[in-house]
């Protein structure tokens, strides 16, 4: 099974791809950025955040989409930009894939730390490990991408925890 | 000129379509809302949003579209859900028509009464008063949708105020 995460953004959309078979550990397939310049209008950023959105879903033809769900302690100004952002991410996965999932940033650091207070640096970590690699995955918004697909990986009906 | 005019929301999102030609008054043509189930996932209501301004749009082919601005002094996770709504708006308004404008809701009570801490009955009464209406248009998304089509229609280069 193919899995896409989204990290949602405005002016960095990050993205993490991953396979994960019964029974076996996560395989990274792909991971990045959209990016969008903030000179720009705000509808063309978001026309160019669905033509890339598009893209990376035509690419690698997930079977199913997990995306972030929104959580804006300090700064609505940028909540808000976050989430015209997400507006056109929902509904291009949902468009052009379906099968979407939303995750909070706890579930998200309890699948992956079990621990719903770990740090930035923590889930990274296990990014890292679930996944095999030699380093950080960097941007840290694919980063986040890629940790949502795996806390969908653990969470949905793939059959228990990663093993590593 | 067709102007186009959208308040928007999540759960009721309003258009208001107007003509308005040179040293002529501004006649409407349509107004109303497009509405989403409360209870239904918020991909699946932003998808329906999506069909529905669409539909609006090629109804009426307006040459121009003005969207209000996010305004949200109270309640953070309205104005979150709004902006799901809205970034899905500009994006679809602007793929399908491309003359997109944005206005405050400054500039929209100053643009229809002149002054702006305008309350919601003053620019509804000048809604009605500019479109010669026999009553003020309901529900009060589709009048605040007029409302901004017409600021839009006075403030850009259409030649001048109302006459009314």
């Amino acid at each position: 099974m193919i899995i896409l995460g989204f990290d949602p953004g405005l002016a960095t959309l990050g993205y993490g791809v991953i396979r994960k078979e019964q029974r076996r550990g996560a395989e990274v397939l792909d991971y990045g950025v959209i990016c969008t310049p903030k000179d720009e209008n705000l509808a063309v950023r978001l026309c160019m955040l669905e033509q890339g959105i598009k893209q990376v879903i035509a690419k690698f033809r997930p079977d199913e989409i997990a995306v972030e769900e929104l959580f804006f302690a300090k700064n609505v100004k940028t909540g808000i930009a976050v989430a015209h952002a997400r507006g056109v991410l929902l509904l291009t996965a949902n468009k052009e894939c379906g099968m979407l999932y939303e995750y909070t940033p706890l579930q998200i650091k309890q699948a992956l730390t079990g621990y719903g207070r770990a740090d930035k640096n923590q889930i990274q970590q296990m990014v890292k490990t679930f996944l095999g690699l030699k380093a950080v995955p960097k941007p840290d918004d694919a980063a986040d991408a890629l940790a949502v697909a795996l806390c969908h990986a653990q969470t949905n009906k793939l059959g228990g925890l990663f093993s590593l």
